[in-house]
């Protein structure tokens, strides 16, 4: 065995990302894109409010009829018109006359403000219905004019915006029933390892069940891509081989999990060798999932992940999400860091950057993360209780509670555009 | 009309949160689990490990016959076999007998340590395999412990709890190929005003296009009920009475958006007459969402939101969502409230407790929320920006930046026990 030598997390982040590259968009119905990355920027067309409307049921006149109205001297006004939302007066309104009008309706032309009813008195008199004002109105007073909120041509969703139920309110304002949207990476996962048992089968001693498919399924998902899982790898290469190469034909991208490291029956990298893929690194100074390697065979990304659970989750997180984003066009493709307080002591001396499973908290204005639970890396259970992964820096002699540091916050779509290591700048969002 | 007498939004909540049940159970596949709720309390069905393993790639002895070596006197052991993961010794190990054996293999009986590669010798003697070791092993060193990460029996997931990449990697563990996940429960819509557009038609003069309607369907979904759209109600009351009481036989719960307040054409107050359904409340002491009404028909409820955007997107989360989170069985029902600081002026005195959309963001430990654009009740497109709502308490005089506020954090699957008028407690979380 030569000795692998460990790349710097960034330099091995920087590696795989000069093989992103943007999916193509799809049109999708505004019903069924709620998990989707918006492919353009989108701009209004028409104007908001559409035309000059009002926001309050009551009485529309000219505004210069009312300039008299005071408390001793009221003025009056003909109502020559009921107008629900929706419809529009019949014609255009004249000196002395009011249309009644409800919220949302169009200010019938002629017309230049409104007086809510609370400040009207409104009487039958000859067959007439009269409505008498006491305070003048001023032009544009309770009108809510055309374009106001929003102007025809005026960008109102950024490409590589995430769908949230605004967003689709804003899609369905300007009609659209179809939306553009990225196409989802489609993601092949491979799992290797002769320990490993179905989820369905009985338990075996010696063996565990396989968690990391159902994980990494799981995660992919969170990210945005779509999904294959090919099943286990069989042990000896050739067979193991052939299917990698098959798998690579049907998918973007293709995950695996074990085989990564120097262990005797660790395959991997014979099969890399083997496909003469273009290994970026098989060894990342950090921990855990310093055994991940990423490769590239055709234009297509292998990402070798350590069979370990929690380093399995991490090497997702650290460097195959980070493409998958940039796959759907956010520009915000890497894990959105925070900057929290440490919420107890983790007094372990790190001569590797750790990332640690945590917890993120707010409270009382300030945030806090804790680690949960177990922290090796074989460990399981405690996965599920993490939102983040709180970065202990390599070369620090442990920290107390109420250090602040860094976590990367995996349980969101938010992200950044700048990868975790850089310092929270102007550029970040998204 | 008679005048409405609003109510505080506590004892809203409190009248709204009376008639919510939780729905029944249902087994979902493993693959298609992801957004759902945990129906039961999962407990560890064996130990983790299952057995005692070794965490490192190595060689398996006996410690006591480890206990004389030293730089100057190494002891060797017989190498008798090579374990990989998944596979168990064929015997049990004897004295100076050592086994070759793989990460996650189990410990051969008979053998109580591993020592790591790098601290041993090996080479090939007389047809014989030899390791030789030139420091003492404790007993149980490197070996993880059979149930060391978790007991059998243990409690590993809590009812209600949301799934996540981590719980499906326990589920998978424990062998759930089906989980047991709460019953959706089923949403209906139905939209009224007759200036609406469905979102395919041409802009008319007068009218606007249904927003509310694919913004509550994401909101449905994002709180994890299922959806149906009956479309919208006609202008009469005799034919949208019977399209209400029919749709109210196919769902659990039914949103109408629009027609609750008192304009000419607002409906929805003699449907619920007609009905004979039990009106909680009409009008709540807030702003937006004031003419929210809450009504009970036959053990179903009748939300009647606001027909504004912000307004009918406030009454939603403020009411709907606790009853449909409380549907799924998490304890967690109520929205999850942050405080945070306020990171602009908001000068404007609020008579009535105001939500304002906004969006929030940690930095340097802190949590800030920020008003994202126009905040008129009428106005969508800030709407798709928001990811919280900024809580201004009634009868304060506005607020300066840097005030600590609370906000309403919408955009999350998380929540909380109390409803948001409480103060954060030890009771919080989920």
């Amino acid at each position: 065995m030569e000795p692998r030598q460990p790349i710097a997390i960034d330099k091995a982040i920087e590696l795989v990302m000069q093989h992103g590259k943007e999916q193509g968009r799809e049109l999708v119905s505004l019903q069924e894109c709620d998990d989707r990355y918006i492919a353009e920027d989108i701009y209004a067309n028409h104007p908001i409010p559409p035309f000059p409307k009002s926001p309050y049921d009551g009485f529309a006149f000219r505004s210069e009829d009312t300039a008299s109205a005071n408390r001793d001297n009221p003025v009056r006004f003909t109502v020559v018109e009921h107008v629900p939302a929706g419809a529009t007066a019949s014609r255009p309104i004249g000196k002395g006359e009011a249309v009644r009008i409800m919220t949302g309706a169009a200010i019938p032309e002629g017309a230049d403000c409104v007086a809510m009813f609370e400040v009207c008195h409104t009487y039958n008199e000859g067959d007439l219905e009269w409505v008498e004002l006491k305070r003048p109105i001023r032009s544009m007073e309770n009108v809510m004019d055309k374009g106001s909120e929003t102007e025809e041509g005026a960008l109102v969703i950024r490409k590589g915006t995430y769908m949230n139920p605004g967003v689709k309110a804003v899609l369905a304002t300007f009609g659209f029933t179809k939306v553009p949207v990225t196409k989802k990476p489609k993601i092949g996962l491979i799992t290797t390892g002769t320990e490993l048992l179905d989820v369905e089968e009985d338990m075996v001693y010696g063996k565990i069940r396989n968690s990391n498919g159902p994980m990494i399924a799981a995660q992919c998902k969170r990210a945005g891509a779509d999904f294959i899982h090919f099943g286990k790898l069989m042990d000896e290469l050739e067979p193991s081989y052939e299917r990698i190469q098959q798998a690579l034909k049907d998918v973007d991208i293709l995950i695996t999990t074990g085989g990564v490291s120097v262990g005797d029956f660790d395959l991997m990298p014979a099969i890399y060798e083997k496909l003469e893929a273009k290994v970026l690194f098989n060894k990342v100074a950090m921990r855990p999932g310093s055994v991940t390697t990423v490769a590239v065979y055709e234009n297509k990304m292998l990402f070798g992940l350590s069979g370990n659970p929690s380093a399995c989750y991490v090497g997702f997180e650290l460097f195959a999400r980070p493409i998958i984003r940039q796959a759907l066009g956010t520009p915000a493709v890497y894990p959105k860091k925070i900057e929290a307080y440490l919420g107890e002591d983790f007094e372990k001396p790190n001569p590797f950057t750790r990332f640690v499973r945590g917890k993120m908290r707010m409270k009382n204005g300030f945030v806090y993360v804790e680690p949960v639970g177990m922290d090796k890396s074989a460990v399981v259970t405690s996965l599920s209780k993490a939102d983040v992964f709180i970065v202990l820096r390599g070369g620090t002699r442990g920290y107390k509670k109420g250090d602040m540091v860094e976590a990367l916050w995996v349980d969101t779509q938010e992200g950044q555009r700048n990868t975790w290591n850089h310092h929270l700048s102007s550029e970040e969002g998204g």
